[in-house]
């Protein structure tokens, strides 16, 4: 009958899940009775099922205190799939493993000196082996693949369609590259989708997260699942505010010339003041330089007049910014709630990410943890 | 055990959901047993408990062709739970009951010819009086009422936040009002999610739905679910186009003051052609008249402009107009996504909704009917 096949995965579902909470320590069968409300022989046969596929490994049996049989304990068995996350930038690549647990095995970064797909693609591979090496893993024990691209991604392919900041990226099917290495599954993601998706974290509700150094991306979370919409939504960088109205070959958006960290240090100069970068800009606006905060309010205000039609269609919860112009702090922050204060309605809060780097590996090997947590939970 | 009632409540909801499938007629058991899977004894155990509860009704068994046992056949009772819908608007309310199948029963309209919000109360009571006795149900009857209202709504407290179309109404608790009327959950919605709601219908994907007349507003619809966010999301009207920066005390929002359905007619005064609406301004335009012509590509590069970095970062399938200026056609549909495509990385589909009037009367009425059903399915 099909209605006890999809109970038995539900229980073998909520078994594992109670596990996983069960703060990693061993747990015995009764604590599973417990903490799931099932029955002890259908807690036993999911155990016994578990126990079968790897996921869970058992230990010593406790001998019970009341002198009764011995207590079986089992815990997840964290090595059963480890996943891989890669972020591939044009000036870095990172690798890192996870185990099931979530719990990073091996992260190592690497700078990319030169400039082309071919070269990026050898990094790619010698910083992986090294990772993997370092977790101990083997190539082919991968259970998931999560790569993160700059770029426009077609996600049912797995290629990049188009990353101006990369040379020749698009022309590599980056999937069947890396599926050479990894017989599993390789899924290809936008890097600030990936960084939205860490930002998020546990949050609830919906989120525009933004990722913003020299380039200028986002990505929308809406109680924890990606939006992409159509296309690819979060697409900040390409707003065009009023007064930038031409697009330039650079393949960056409008809004990224606008007030990306190159800009602001454009605006600083224009200005008047000499800052070496946008840091300084912004340590000096933090002194209570006027020029300097004046600049600052200039590019809160730029931000805030262009997402605001997006934050009255959208209504997000927060607005968390990550990356480098992050280190701005509460003086950036401050400028834009007042200016989005003024254009919304419902002026969401606007939060710095408490993630300090590695913000795209980080959402790669949670994607890919959950890809393989809903297939484990689905078969 | 927990887990064979939850069984239960998925092949009760598998059956009920077989029944309302089967296209209104009455259905025999060996036709739900196939149409579900589930095995006899499940099933007949099911529509008993469907019977006991009101939701089916039995009709005179049908003799078996094989000479067997009479055949049982069932039916949905569209009467077990009528749901009442509610537009209400400055001018015009609007009152419909629909059966649980989501045939409308009886559908009622009458103009408001004196503002405030006690003459509006008055006039609703009476359309619904009228509505409910052309249906055959008692106001006790009704199983769920959804209003529409313009405005912001606190939806937790069913109150009206701020309206200023509707002066006082604010003050009312349209809640209470109707519960010591209808001994029934009462939900109050923001107008322009509901007709965000109707104009999706069995639509996938993200959908911007825009309603576009005197009033602009809109909502954004993702896979057939209202996305609220953190407030009221799809106020599109609030965005401030370049070059309308200041808010005035109507209430109004920037963009709807400048292309709502009045604008678009000064507008074309401005231009130096006389027409007494918009909607001569559009047939003009349709007609070849370069005047005209050129007013509706200003409106249409207004909004295209204005909701840009909304498409940019919410990324929908499609943007639906519907209202007043859903009339515009073509000459305006076209327009828009001229203008959309040199703005977005990936222009939506644009298009006019195919529901002529009672939009947010279809939308009330399909959440409404919603509400039954998902607690129906829950009980």
């Amino acid at each position: 009958m099909q209605g006890t096949r999809v109970l038995r995965r539900i229980n073998t579902a909520a078994v594992l899940d109670a596990v996983r909470r069960g703060a990693g320590g061993p747990v015995r069968l009764t604590e599973l009775v417990e903490s799931t409300g099932l029955t002890r022989p259908t807690v036993a046969q999911a155990v016994e099922e578990l126990l079968d596929s790897g996921w869970l490994r058992q230990h010593a049996a406790e001998p019970s205190s009341l002198g009764g049989r011995p207590a079986v304990r089992v815990s997840l068995n964290g090595r059963a799939a480890p996943v891989l996350g890669l972020d591939v930038g044009p000036h870095t690549v990172t690798a890192g493993v996870a185990d099931l647990a979530g719990e990073q095995l091996a992260v190592t970064r690497e700078p990319v000196r030169r400039k082309g797909a071919k070269h990026l693609l050898g990094v790619l591979g010698a910083v992986t082996e090294r990772t993997l090496a370092a977790a101990d893993v083997a190539p082919a024990d991968v259970a998931m693949v999560v790569v993160g691209t700059p770029g426009i991604v077609d996600r049912e392919k797995g290629r990049v369609l188009f990353a101006p900041s990369i040379p020749g990226w698009s022309s590599i099917d980056l999937t069947a590259h890396l599926r050479t290495r990894h017989p599993c599954p390789v899924e290809v993601e936008n890097d600030a989708n990936l960084a939205a998706l860490a930002v998020a974290d546990e949050r609830t509700g919906t989120l525009l997260a933004v990722q913003w150094g020299e380039r200028l991306g986002g990505g929308v979370v809406i109680d924890g699942r990606l939006h992409r919409g159509a296309g690819e939504a979060g697409e900040i960088g390409f707003i065009r505010p009023p007064g930038h109205d031409v697009r330039d070959d650079t393949g960056r958006g409008p809004l990224e010339r606008s007030i990306g960290a190159e800009a602001i240090t454009e605006l600083a100069r224009a200005a008047g003041t000499r800052k070496e970068d946008a840091a300084a800009v912004f340590t000096a606006a933090a002194d209570g330089d006027p020029t300097a905060l004046s600049v600052v309010d200039q590019v809160a205000r730029i931000f805030a007049e262009a997402v605001a039609p997006a934050v009255l269609v959208l209504s997000p919860h927060a607005i968390v910014i990550s990356g480098g112009v992050a280190r701005a702090g509460e003086v950036l922050v401050a400028a834009i709630r007042r200016h989005l204060a003024d254009l919304t309605l419902t002026p969401p809060r606007v939060e710095l990410s408490e993630l300090a780097e590695n913000t795209v590996l980080t959402g790669a090997l949670r994607m890919a943890l959950d890809r393989v947590w809903a297939a484990r939970l689905a078969t």
